[in-house]
C-alpha cells in the first residue's frame, strides 16, 4: 500500500482502529491533542504528525475519530487545524458519532477550500473496533467513499454508502430508536416475567431460542436480572438518541407512538439518577415500585 | 421403545409432531376427529384409535395438539371422551395453545380421576414442527415431564418445565408481547427511514450486522417493505396476545405503557381490515397516511 | 302523589335519595339490611318493609341502591329477595352501579318473571345525592324509565334514557375514561410548570381563567399541590373503570393510545401503593423521582 | 389618565386591545406596518407614530401585538425601530406569543438600551380580546408590570406577573399541553361512545353536566361530531406546542406520557393532511379507519 492516510485522534475507538490499519500494511500519521498516546502507534510502524493541519498537508486523506461534537469541530476550525490544508484532491473522513448540524458545518467548510468530506458514523464500540468488525455508516462525497473501501475494509466487516452528508447520522438515530424501543420491551417482558412468578433466567432461555433472539437480549439480560447496568451505551446518551429521531419524525409528520412512549421510560429513569448507568438501567423505571415493597 | 403413546390431533402441528415420534422408534396410536387423516400416519408404522377414550385406554400417556379450546375441551369432556379412560397411572399432555381457563378445567376434571396432566404449549410453527425444532413449554405434574422427556426431545429442541398448570400459557404471552412491541418498533424505524430519505432494505442490512439483528426481522422485513403480510401468526391473535399479556399485567399491578402502546396500534390495524393478514400488517397502520399522499 | 315506591338499601347515597323522594311527597316503603338504618326515613314518613320481597310485593315499582355488584345480585336473588314477588304490572330500578354482566342476569332474571327492569346508574356522590342534582343514566324499558321521571326529577338534575340495558353501565365508562386520562393530562401540567420554575398555584388560577376549566381542576389541584388524596374514587375503581372502557374499545376495534397510557400510569400508582387512596393520587405515579431528589 | 401609551400593531388582536384602551381613557400613540389601519383607532381617539421608533420616542411606555417572531424582531431590530429610542426611563411590553429565544432576545436588547423589558402573551383569542377578558401571563421587570396593570386591567379580566423572562411563554406552553392532552381524551371518548351505540350527542349532554364539563368541549364536541373544524387554533400550531412542551420536560428529565401519547396522534392528524384545520381535527386520527368501513 502505498497511500499514506492521516488519522486523527487515539482514543480507545481511534487507536483500535489505526493498529487495525497499520497491521493491514498501511502508512499511517498519527495525530493525538495528548501527543504521548502516538507512542504504541509509532513502535507499530506509524508516522507522528505535529498539528492536524501537518497531518493533512501530508498525507492524500485523513480519517479523524474524536469523542465528541466540539472535538470534531475544533480539530477542523482552530489554529492548526484541517482547514488550513484541506485542498483540491484531499480527502477528510470524519468517523465521529456527531449530529446532522456538526456534520453540515465541517462538509462546507471543507467544500469551500476544494477537499472532499464524508461522514462515516460506525456502529460498535471497543470490541468490534478491535476486531476490525465496525459497521461503517459512510454518506458524502461518493469518490472519497470509494477511494476509503480499502481502509474501511479492514477496520470494519461491512460499510454503507448512504448518498448526502447526513445520511449517515440519520441512519444511526433510525437504529438506536428501534433499539431503545426494543430495550423497554424486553424489560417489560422482564417485570411481567417475574411478577406472574416465571422464572426471568427460564424467559432468557425460551428467548434465547426463538424468532426474537438478539445479541443484545443475550449480552444485556443477564445483568439486568441481577439489577446491574455497568454502562457500555449510557442512558442519557440513548435518551438524546431517542429524542433526535422523535425530532426527525415530527420533521416529516411520522407518528411513532411506540419510540415515544419509549422515550418518557428513559426519561423517567433518568430522572430516577439512572442516566449515567447502562441504557438497560431502564429496566430500573420499568419496575419502579414502592421502595418498601 | 416399549411405551406407547397416545397422540390426538393430526393437523398441521400434530402429523409433523407424531411423524418425529414415529421416526424416532416409538410406538404411537393416533386418533383424529377425521380418521382419514390417520392413513398416511399409519403408513409410517401407527395404530389408530376409534376414539380418544379407546387411546387412552390403551396408552400410559397420550398427547394431544389440537387446533383451538374448544376442541381442546371436547376431546376431554365428550361422550368417548379422554376423561371415560383416564385414570391412576396415566398422564394428559396438552401441547394446543390454550389460556389458563381452559388449561385449569382440564387439569382439576384429569386430577380427579386420578391421571395426571401436564400443559406443554410450543413456540414455533410448522417448519420447526417438521424439524423436530419446536421449543416446548410444559407446566403441570413434575413427574409427567420427566416420563415425557424423551417424547419432547425428538418434537423439540428444548423443554422447559415451567412449575404449575399455566404458567405454559403465561410464559408464551410474556413472549409474544416483547415479540408484538418489537414488530411495532421495527415498523417504526422502517416508516422513519423511508421518510428521511434513506433507503429501507440498507436499514435491514445495517440492522442484520449490529446488536439487535434477530431472525424476526431478517424474515419479515423483505416482504413488509413490499407491503406484503402473508399470514403465519394472524394479527388479531398477536392483539389477542398482546390483550392477554396486559391483563396478566393488570393483575398484579405491572405498569407496561410500550405493550399498552404496541397494543393500541394492533387494534387499529384491526380497524382498518387487517386482522386476518400477518402481524407485520401493524406496519399498515404505522405507516397510514392521507390516501393521496 | 299516590304511588307507592319500593326503595332498597339505605346508605349514604340510598339514604339521600330516599330523602329526597320523601321530602318531595312520595309514598316510600323502605328496606335495609341492617333494618335500623330505616328509623330516620321512618321519622320523615316512610314504611318498612320485612324484606326485598315485601317492599317489590307492595309497590308498583322499586329502586335499588346497593354498594357493589354482589349485594345487587343477592337482593335480587337470594330466599326473600325481589324474584320471589316481582311479576307483570311491576318495574324494579337498579340504580347501583355494577356492570354489564350483572345488570344482564338481572334483568333476565325480572324479564323472565314479566316484570319490567331499568338499570339507572348515577353520575354525582354524596353532596350531588342530598341536592338532588344526580345524573341518572337509564336504560332498559322504555315504558318504566316514562314512569320512573317523577321520581328521578327530585332525585337527580337530569335523567338519560339510554335504549338497551348495558348502555347506562356503559356511558358511564366512556365519560369515567375522559376523566382518568384528563387527570393525568393535569398531573402532567403540574409536574412540568414546577420543574420548571412555575408556581403550580399559578398554574391553577391559569386553567380556572380559560377553556379548559372544569370543577375536577379546580377541587382536585389545590390538595393535590399538597400531595393530599382524601379518597373520593378511590384510585384501583378508576383503573378498574380505565380497563374496562379499554375491554370495551378492544371489542369493536377502537384505538386508544391516550386512554391506554393513562390506565398504565394507574397501574403504576396501584403498584406504589395508592390504589385506595383519591384517583387524583396519580398525581404520585407522575411525578415519582428519586426519593432522594 | 395622563400617561401616554404606545401601541404597536393592529391586526385582529392588536385593533380589539388597543380599543379597549382608548374606550378607557387612556392617551394612545399607535403604529401599524400598513398605516391604513390605524384610521379606525384615529377615530377612536388615538395619535399616530410615523415609526416605532417614533412611538416609543413619545411615549413612556409601549405595547406590542405582532402575528409572529418575525415580526416581533424586526419592529425592535430594524431601522427605526423600537432599538433606536428605547432609553432609561421607559418600558417595552411585547404581547405577541414567540418562543423563549426571541424574548431573550429583545429583553437583553432592551436591556442594553437601558430600558424595561416584559414579556406578556395572552391566553384567549378575537372575543377575549373585543370584551377586554384576555388572560395575561407577564414576566420580566416587576417594576414595569405594576406600571402597566392599569393597562392589563381594561385589556384582559386577570393579568398574572409570573418573575423572570421566559416564564410567560412556558406557562403558555404548560397550559396547551394539558389542552392538547384533553381534546385527545376527548376524542377518544367520542369514538368509543359512537364504536359502543351511544349517543355522541348525548355524552356531550352528559359531560356537560359532571365534574370534567368545560368550555372547550362545550365549543368544539358539537362541530367535532359533525366532522367540521373550523380552524380557531390550527392543529399545526397545537402539536408545536407539544413538542415544545415535551422538549421542555426534557431538559428537566420531566416523563410525559399522555402529552408524549397525545403529541404522535397529533403528528398523525398532520400527516392525514389536517395541519391547518383546527386542532379539534386530531379527532380524524383518532377515528381513521378503513375507508370503505
Amino acid at each position: 500500500m502505498e497511500i499514506e492516510i492521516g488519522f486523527l485522534g487515539l482514543g480507545i475507538m481511534g487507536k483500535a482502529m489505526s493498529l487495525n490499519l497499520l497491521r493491514h500494511g498501511f502508512k499511517v500519521t498519527v495525530w493525538n491533542r495528548t501527543l504521548s498516546k502516538c507512542e504504541e502507534l509509532v513502535e507499530h510502524g506509524a508516522s507522528i504528525g505535529e498539528t492536524p493541519a501537518a497531518v493533512v498537508k501530508k498525507c492524500k486523506y485523513t480519517i479523524a475519530m474524536l469523542s465528541n461534537p466540539s472535538a470534531a469541530l475544533s480539530v477542523v476550525f482552530e489554529k492548526d487545524g484541517v482547514l488550513e490544508q484541506i485542498c483540491e484532491g484531499k480527502g477528510y473522513i470524519d468517523m465521529s458519532t456527531v449530529g446532522a448540524d456538526t456534520s453540515s458545518k465541517i462538509s462546507e467548510a471543507i467544500a469551500e477550500k476544494g477537499g472532499q468530506f464524508l461522514e462515516a458514523p460506525v456502529s460498535g464500540s471497543k470490541k468490534p473496533a478491535e476486531d476490525g468488525q465496525l459497521v461503517i455508516l459512510a454518506a458524502g462525497e461518493k469518490v472519497l467513499y470509494e477511494k476509503a473501501i480499502p481502509a474501511f475494509g479492514v477496520m470494519g466487516k461491512k460499510s454503507f454508502y448512504l448518498g448526502q452528508v447526513g445520511n449517515g447520522a440519520k441512519m444511526k438515530l433510525v437504529v438506536n430508536m428501534v433499539m431503545g424501543s426494543m430495550m423497554n420491551a424486553f424489560s417489560e417482558g422482564l417485570v411481567l416475567a417475574d411478577s406472574s412468578g416465571l422464572s426471568q433466567q427460564t424467559l432468557l432461555d425460551v428467548l434465547e431460542l426463538g424468532a426474537i433472539a438478539n445479541p443484545m437480549f443475550k449480552m444485556k439480560g443477564p445483568t439486568m436480572i441481577k439489577n446491574s447496568y455497568p454502562p457500555a451505551f449510557p442512558l442519557k446518551h440513548q435518551q438524546k438518541d431517542m429524542r433526535l429521531a422523535l425530532a426527525l419524525g415530527d420533521e416529516n409528520a411520522v407518528s411513532m407512538p411506540i419510540a415515544a412512549a419509549a422515550n418518557e421510560v428513559f426519561k423517567k429513569a433518568r430522572s430516577l439518577g439512572f442516566g449515567d448507568q447502562d441504557f438497560s438501567a431502564v429496566h430500573e423505571a420499568v419496575k419502579a415500585t414502592n421502595p418498601s415493597t
